[in-house]
């Protein structure tokens, strides 16, 4: 589970924003997630990632990567490939992905 | 309210990744949260937003930007400041902000 922020990475690295709307019931789309998470974390480079969904609205997972090869590493992964081809057959209605590259950063934590 | 997702933006430009966990209670937030979403639509070079919480976990706030000038508008802005500091005081166990370029976008919406 990502309950946990992701914070202190030295940049530079990147940030991937998935944001996207669901359709109707799982579809196998809850197992298929867990076996991404579990996918990712072999990729080298990722750094991690957190995911939030307002129910009935929209999700925003931002996975975290030290550069541009990491996520094309994480890209080319044939399992991740088939699951994003399940994605728009089954899972959403819609979906936008920015690939930004973060040069600041900073937060804050409760003392 | 945000439940359309940003898209079809002509890159370059700059994601704000917000990502936070809250205290208990609302304490104010709500008022300030609509507040902030009216100020920021008067920011030359803002783009819009999408938001997120999963109920008990984390939120992500994605605010999208033309340029760092943008972005530096919206920080100097007092009314957002003291929002920040109330956050601080108030609203937030924890945040990160990562502020990305964005070269690279795509998307997918069911025909």
């Amino acid at each position: 589970m990502s309950d946990q922020l992701v914070s202190g990475i030295e940049p530079p690295y990147y940030t991937v924003v998935f944001t996207s709307i669901r359709t109707e019931g799982d579809n196998g789309y809850g197992e298929t997630a867990e076996r991404m998470k579990e996918l990712v974390e072999g990729i080298p480079g990722y750094l991690g990632y957190e995911t939030a969904r307002t129910p009935g609205g929209i999700g925003i997972t931002v996975g975290y990567f030290r550069d541009e090869e990491a996520i094309a590493a994480w890209r080319s992964r044939l399992e991740h490939q088939s699951a994003q081809r399940r994605g728009r057959a089954e899972w959403y209605e819609s979906y936008s992905v920015h690939i930004g590259r973060v040069e600041r950063s900073h937060g804050f934590e409760r003392g």
